[in-house]
Order: C-alpha cells, then sequence, then structure tokens
C-alpha cells in the first residue's frame, strides 16, 4: 500500500473513530516523533497518537486493524536500529503520556508502571522506597521502560541481573484487534500454560503494545567496589572472567572488556583519565555490589590480590570511594563521546560466545580493514554475558561506507556462530542480517507467531521480520 | 477420535514409516510409560516409540502428523498433573534413550545435554567440572532435564536462581509436522526477533518436543549456612524475608516458611528432629550460599543477631556444619513422606502475592473444614517466590473427596488473585481451573499459539488447554 492510500484510509478512520479516542490525535507531529536514534533520518506519519489510557490505545488499534493502517508504537524514541521510526503516511503511537508509577509492593518486591515511564524514573521511585531496579542503560534519562521491554534491553549489570525479560513479571499488552491482555501478574513463579509475556518482551512492538508493567525491584546494594585491570592477554581475562564468578559470587554486577584500540580512543576524550600506566593487551573494569563495607570490601581486595599472585593481573587500580567507581567507569562510558572525538561511524552490538571474543575481534578488524579502505575498528564489551560492542569507520571519509561494514561485521558474526544483535535488536536496520544469527526454521516459528497475533500485518510492518 | 479410529491409523502408519524410524517402536509397552506421578492411574497408549536421536523423533512426529495421530511426550514421568500420562489408544513418545552429555563450555558456563537425561546426571556432570547447575528438586534421580524444561520446573533455589526458564540458554526442539527447530543458543544476550526458545519451556510438550538443551552454569557455591527460625507472627515472616535480602544480599539462596500445621505433623515423621524448643506461629529455613567460609560463614551468624536484636525472631538454630545444613532441610523435606504417615491426601501448589500468604492460608483452612466432613490441611512453601504449597484430607477417608477439596483451594486462589500452578504446571488435572489465573484474553492468545504451531492438534492434546 503507498502513501496516499493509506493518507486516504487514514481521513476515513479518524472520521469513524470515538470521541474519546480522537482526543488522543496530535496534530502537528512534533519533530521528536519523526525518527528514532538510528542513522535513518526523519520519516512522517499519517497522523500521531498520544494516548493516555490503555482504552484508547485498544481504540486506535482496532481502529487502524479493522481500515488495514499500519501503526508504529512509540517509547522514548532511543532506540538504534529503526523500530520506533515512522512509516511514511501511517499512524504512530506513542506511549509518552501514559507515565507514572501505579504501585510499589514491597512484600512481593515489584512495581507497576505504565509503559511511557522514563527508564530513570523507575529507578528513581525504587531507591526512594529502599530498593533497587537494576536495568541501566546510557540512555536512562530519555528511554521510556515500554521501549526497554519491547526490546528486551540489556544494560552493564545483565551478569548479575538478567536482561529486561528478567525483570519483567507481568504486562498489560494490546493485539492488534484491540484486545487488551492482562497479564499483570506480580508472581515469580505461575506455570499456567504458555508464558504470554515473553511474547510481547523483545517483539519490538510487533505482536502486541505494552501498556502497563509490572517489575521485579532488587534489595539496594549496600556498598559497591570496582577496579580496572590491566591484563597480558585475552586469556587472561577469561582466568579473571572464571575467578570473579569464583570469589565474588553473586556479587559480581559488571565484567567489561576493554581492547587496547578501545582503550586508546577513550582515554583520548576530554576528561577521561587513565588509571593505569602503560598499555595492556586488555583492560577490564571488574565491579562487585555487596551489602556490607566491612564484609565486601576486605573480599574484593582478597580477590584482586590472589589474581595478582597466580598472575592473572599485570597491573590494577581499585576503587578506594564511589568517586573512582565512578571514574572508572567513565573510561567505559566515553563511547558516548566517540561521535564528537572520532567522527562519523557505524556502532554494532553482537553477541558471541565468551572463549571466541579475541578471535573474533581479530577476525573482524581484518575484514573492516579489508572491506574499506584504511578502515577502522574498536572492540569492548560485557563479555561475561557473551556480549561485544564494536565501531567501524574510514577515517576521514564524508559518507561512511554503511553497507560494506555491516557486511564485513555480520559475515564474520556468522561465521562465528554470533548473534547480529545482543542487546539492540533489529528493527529495520538489522533485519537484512537476520537469518545470519537465526535458522530458516527459527525464522518460520516466528512468522507463524506474527500471523497469529496480527493476522492483518498492522503492527509495525516491515521491522523485525516479514510474515 | 474413538481408541479403535486411532489404532487403525496407527497400523496404517507403522506400515509406512521409514525403517529408521520404526526401529524406535517399544513392543510390549513397559508399565512405567502407562502413567506418571499424577493420581489419575494408567492408561495404554496404541503404540510407544523411544527415538534414540532427533532425526527418529521427527519422522514419528511428522508421520502422525501427517495421520492426525495424537503424541504424548514423555521424559522422567514424575510429572504430578498428568501432562506425560498417555492418551488411550495413541501415540506415546518417551525421550528416555536420548540421554547424555554432549558438550561444557567453561568460558560460556554451558552445558550441552539430550533431553532425556536425569537431572541428577547434569547436576553431577556439573559438579565434577567445578560448577553448579542450580534447578533442584525432590524427583531429581527420576525426572529427565527435557520434562523439567516443558514444565518449567521450579524447586528450592528459585529465589537464587530463577526457574527452569531461566536455566536455559538454548533448545533444539521439533514441531508436530516433524521440522527441527535449531536454536541452541549459548548466548545470553541474544535480541534477533522473538524468543522461540520460551515458547517450547513451560509448554507442556503441547508446541514441539524438546530434543536438546543448551543449559546455564553458575559457579559451585563455597560454603553454605542455614538456620531454622521461630517467628511470632507471619509479619515478621516478612521481615525476616525483607532482612535477609537486605543482608544477605544475593547469597541469599532459600527461604522456606512452614506453618504450625506442617510444623507439627513433618516433625512427627520418624528420623526428622525438631531443633527448636517449643511452637511458633511460624517457622522458617533461611540458606545463603557463599563464596568464602571466612567471610560469609560471620555475615550470616551477624544476620541472624540483628534480626534477634529486632525482636523479629523468637528462637532459632543456626547450623554449624553441612550436616545441621541438611538436618534443617529434612524438616522442609518430609514432607515426601506423608504419604506413609498421614495417608492419602490432595497435594496443591499455588502462587500468590507474598505479602498475601497468610490471609489464604487462614481462609484456605476454613473454605477445606467447611468443604470437606472434618476436613483438614497444613501450609507451607518458598514464600519469597510467591509460591504455597498445602496439602488437604478428610482424615480416616477411605477415597479422598478430590473434587471439593480442589473446588475449596481453587476458588480461595482465584479470590485472592493467585495462580493455580506455581510449579507443577497445568497437565489434565489443573486444567479445569485454568481459567481461576489467567485472563480470557491470555486462553485466547494461548489457543492462538497452539494453533500456529499444532495446526492438526496432534500434540499432548487435552492437555493445558483446548484450542
Amino acid at each position: 500500500m503507498d502513501g496516499t492510500a493509506i493518507r486516504s484510509r487514514i481521513a476515513d478512520m479518524l472520521r469513524d473513530l470515538p470521541e474519546a479516542a480522537r482526543s488522543a490525535l496530535v496534530d502537528p507531529v512534533p519533530p521528536r516523533n519523526l525518527t528514532d536514534w538510528s542513522t535513518l533520518g526523519p520519516e512522517c506519519p499519517g497522523a500521531l497518537f498520544c494516548p493516555r489510557d490503555t482504552a484508547q490505545v485498544a481504540a486506535v488499534l482496532a481502529a487502524a486493524n479493522a481500515a488495514g493502517i499500519p501503526v508504529v508504537p512509540q517509547g522514548g524514541l532511543t532506540g538504534l536500529c529503526g523500530g520506533a521510526r515512522p512509516i511514511a503516511g501511517a499512524i504512530a503511537l506513542s506511549l509518552e503520556k501514559m507515565s507514572g508509577i501505579e504501585d510499589l509492593d514491597e512484600a512481593s518486591s515489584t512495581m507497576t508502571v505504565l509503559a511511557g515511564t522514563p527508564l530513570e524514573t523507575v529507578q528513581r521511585a525504587a531507591e526512594a522506597a529502599g530498593f533497587y531496579f537494576a536495568l541501566d542503560l546510557g540512555a536512562r534519562g530519555s528511554c521510556a521502560i515500554g521501549g526497554n521491554a519491547s526490546t528486551n534491553a540489556g544494560g552493564n549489570r545483565v551478569i548479575r541481573y538478567g536482561m529486561a525479560r528478567d525483570l519483567i513479571l507481568g504486562v498489560e499488552a494490546v493485539l492488534p484487534d484491540g484486545t487488551v491482555v492482562d497479564a499483570l501478574s506480580k508472581l515469580i513463579k505461575n506455570n499456567t500454560g504458555y508464558d504470554v509475556r515473553q511474547l510481547f518482551v523483545g517483539s519490538e512492538g510487533t505482536l502486541g503494545i505494552i501498556t502497563r508493567l509490572v517489575l521485579r525491584l532488587h534489595p539496594r546494594p549496600g556498598c559497591t567496589h570496582a577496579a580496572i585491570c590491566g591484563l597480558a592477554d585475552y586469556d587472561s581475562a577469561l582466568r579473571l572472567l572464571t575467578g570473579a564468578r569464583r570469589k565474588l559470587g553473586p556479587t559480581l554486577s559488571a565484567f567489561e572488556a576493554m581492547w587496547p584500540d578501545y582503550w586508546e580512543v577513550a582515554c583520548a576524550v576530554p576528561g577521561v583519565r587513565d588509571p593505569l600506566s602503560g598499555p595492556h593487551a586488555n583492560t577490564v573494569l571488574v565491579e562487585a555490589q555487596g551489602t556490607d563495607e566491612t564484609v565486601d570490601g576486605p573480599r574484593f581486595e582478597a580477590f584482586l590480590e590472589e589474581m595478582f599472585e597466580q598472575g592473572v593481573i599485570e597491573d590494577a587500580a581499585l576503587s578506594q570511594s564511589i568517586g573512582d567507581v565512578q571514574a572508572f567507569w567513565g573510561v567505559r562510558d566515553a563511547c558516548a563521546e566517540f561521535k564528537t572525538t572520532l567522527g562519523p561511524h557505524h556502532a554494532y552490538d553482537v553477541g558471541l560466545p565468551t572463549g571466541a571474543m579475541d578471535d573474533f575481534a581479530r577476525a573482524c578488524r581484518t575484514a573492516i580493514a579489508e572491506a574499506v579502505p584504511g578502515g577502522r575498528s574498536v572492540f569492548y564489551g560485557h563479555i561475561g554475558d557473551g556480549n561485544l560492542h564494536l565501531l567501524g569507520w574510514q577515517p576521514g571519509a564524508s559518507s561512511q561506507p554503511g553497507q560494506a561494514l555491516d557486511e564485513a561485521v555480520y559475515a564474520t558474526v556468522r561465521d562465528f556462530g554470533g548473534s547480529v544483535s545482543a542487546e539492540h535488536g533489529i528493527g529495520t536496520t538489522k533485519k537484512p542480517y537476520l537469518e545470519h544469527s537465526r535458522s530458516p526454521e527459527e525464522l518460520e516459528v516466528m512468522r507463524r507467531i506474527k500471523r497469529a497475533l496480527d493476522p492483518n500485518m498492522i503492527l509495525n510492518p516491515g521491522k523485525v521480520i516479514d510474515a
């Protein structure tokens, strides 16, 4: 269906829409709703709805479904793969006005929130009640918890607390035909048939629109310790990871590896300080969240000493304060400034077996150098979760050779049995490479699920998978 | 379709079956394959297949699907709800000959196993490699890991490690039409489209037959401490839980509450010793798995002391050895002997908001006493996971009034917004009460999923949900 046909259907739909739902229409469409944080640029929807409650979401979806008009759900619009970018002339449905904490249940350690609530608001509400909401990522101030759910967001502390999927106990979601599915369970254990909740988490708004969530809270950590460790090789990083898992046990809350190419670029960012002297083949940020300074502080120090004695660590800096912990994270978070310091580049987020990451980095570095004249790359990531990030670029090129970079990276991912998306999702930008990571039979199962829940194919069509 | 019609179809199917698949036929059917651990009694299948590999599973399923013959998957046959009990005259397909560990990947902390492998074999293989497979339940010696997956088994340490779902990174499953779905990922992070794996976990063999699994391993705990705590009321149990979460942090590995009715019956089991003096309104077993005796031992003691000082605990026994830990678990595991000491009774496994459990126990006790002449009940469970177990019975009755007990219990569960099955699944025995815990819209989503993956309705028909 082309843009003109869709627009004419939208006009008909608006005329017949119940008044309660029509009041959710926002016209003109504000610039923020024209795209997400991908590099795809703006696209104008035919209509933007910002519903105030689930009933309005249901009314708009039912009308769009009856008219066969595509609907693109939007949250904080911080996605990197185009999942929330409008489809020309179609409906954009933003959850931005459905924001707020509805319930905090101390005994169940749960919080019930509306899908448009910013992640940072959720984190602060948890903290104010003496709890900890463990999902955290750079876009915390802008991203919405519904978007975190629909993309199954990851972040820095997955090694301890899991992905968004692991922090969501219940959802309320609206199917394309306007049916409201109430699966707002607060129960950790609920073996009563299929896990309906999991269908909506991570499906990037292609099966239903999440409107409410029951989130799992953890106790607020009593203390945090971190160290930056310089290592002689990647094998030492693996030994350090094994040692951290055994000695720090479940207090281990982050394990971030940085290759020398990343380290050099990160330490050149203004305001970032290198806490070590001299270069290393790999540098790791280890963090542990404990309950008691007097118990967990000495344990963390003893762990580092043992790793030194075993020859795993060449050099290390140990945090003496929470300020030090933040400074160490400064090196890891420096990548947020690379757009300024490096110039244009392409960012990747791939999943790999932990043991294969160094071999992958070597192969991928070569592939990028061969695919693009002078092509450069840097590697870093949450290796304990099997998640590697990398950037690739052609220095000095005014227009970056995106497709050549994509092909070089994703072919290497396929060769290593990896995943083309560990955290960021598929959206539209990674869709051409989905089959690098999923078997034809898995893709067929996905198609059957899509057809079962969205037979008219109105929800985010063209994203993730074509059914 | 009646038994005779199915039998005639089976005869035709066997004649046309490829020789490689026919060799999986086991005739006559051994008594063990006639039922599971539910109270439903034996039922004879029309044919039993025990395939040796995934290709044989696929060949049998493809033939059964073409002929419209129902297939009931079987594992260790320890399920309590009839999920693996044969359907008269139909095919039973047991994974018992597909057993073994295929791979143990240290860097990824994963193990790849065949679905028929007993849980205890998995646990021991993990331990031999210095790891810990955290799923544990009473039937460990008999139950198969594929059955644990297809029922999303829970057990004693969910509060720390999660359900089976949280310990499964990848699956290989065969669809009813014989399609082999390879989703054997070792990756914790894999945001490439829908989570296909989750469809098969917990669906009790109604969507596909799991043939292989990638399991998540944890580091082997360095030390274990436990205490039995006598409390003045349920509110103290909630305060103790909050304290344990804060002070023991992620080392907290079990929190088992036992009401006085349970405590009395458990301590009367031969060989079980009451470590406390005098009765309490609630008794809790707290366990923590640490990394280092010298650090985690004092922390556990300090936690108990603080709870005493705050008046949360009336009396407590602290483990001095791993023998003590096992003795404390003896009281909690005594329920395995209740068949002998109590006589016939009905066992329930319900999910409830943690804060509501004592009110539920009171209401349910009254409901059972009113529904059944002289009706008695005992209550215990993993309250930190929102999971309560209970037994109900009519003392002295030669035939237990199962339906009256079920109705009394499940009506109370519905009134409290709980789940009719926290761990055990639905099978056939809980199917009449499924709608007490799931909304009509959730049930409709389940039906759509069932129709999408099993359009001929051959996989475990009549179990969990009718589509």
